[in-house]
């Protein structure tokens, strides 16, 4: 796995600022922490990290209630935005970057179809929580590969903006 | 990633046992976790896994004493099976899977070189750990993905032989 730009900026300006940043990942199952961790050195940012993939690993790991899953699904703002908190809180890390998403080839419906992705960025400082979603087209590694790409682009740009 | 033959032959063995896995990662940062969600239908075997990075999170996340990691470090035998039964009690998963070790390039000492990577296998049913070591060579990126593959070929040996 190569370093891109993005991850080398974000841990530069981690490491700069003296914060760390832990993570939550449902469909990227690790992905984003195994780029983060193949940096030498990530140590000084990078502390714990979670994959919750079952609905009950989400409550049991990160805190995320039964009754979000339920009502909005795994796969949604609501719950991906309670991963990334969880994620912040529980790790004590600065950023929690957090990921639900459907990356197929089954599993997808009319209104979430495969390729959908949600992503999740949480601050402790600011004790605020931003996400977004993305659908993305291709196999289930190419949804994956895009999904941890874009977690770590979005966590470089939120955290840079920040400090 | 493309699918290994023993992640394969393991998850059809997990899939016909009804049984799950569940990992605690330390150099190998969630690449296991990673390589087991590659394959479509994973989540009927695997749910949940931590990435430990720090010494702090092996305590925190996975139970691992303080006096344990101080005592023997935390690339030794007797943390990464403390990891893997940690691993294996708080997911309640069937087998708990763990790395620990030093990927390089810098971390290496005269006694647990760059490349030292420990490997502990937790099973439920039994109440047992086991565990083995090995020296990998090469670059971290080349000791990282040494390491994912030997740990799913333990998993892999370990689980079908008890099955």
């Amino acid at each position: 796995m190569s370093v891109s730009e993005p991850l080398s900026i974000l841990a530069n300006t981690l490491i700069a600022q003296k914060q760390t940043i832990s993570a939550a990942e449902s469909c990227t199952g690790g992905g984003i922490a195994y780029a983060f961790t193949s940096m030498d050195g990530s140590s000084q940012w990078f502390q714990q990290s979670w994959v919750t993939y079952s609905n009950e690993s989400k409550t049991q790991a990160l805190g995320v209630s039964h009754s979000l899953i339920s009502t909005h699904g795994a796969v949604s703002c609501e719950v991906v935005e309670a991963m990334a908190a969880g994620a912040c809180e529980r790790s004590g890390a600065d950023w929690g970057v957090a990921t639900s998403g459907i990356a197929g080839p089954g599993g997808g419906t009319a209104e979430k179809p495969v390729g959908t992705v949600w992503f999740a960025l949480a601050c402790r400082e600011t004790q605020t929580v931003k996400s977004c979603h993305q659908l993305f087209s291709g196999s289930r590694e190419a949804v994956r590969e895009q999904a941890i790409t874009y977690a770590i682009e979005l966590a470089n740009s939120m955290v840079s903006k920040a400090n």
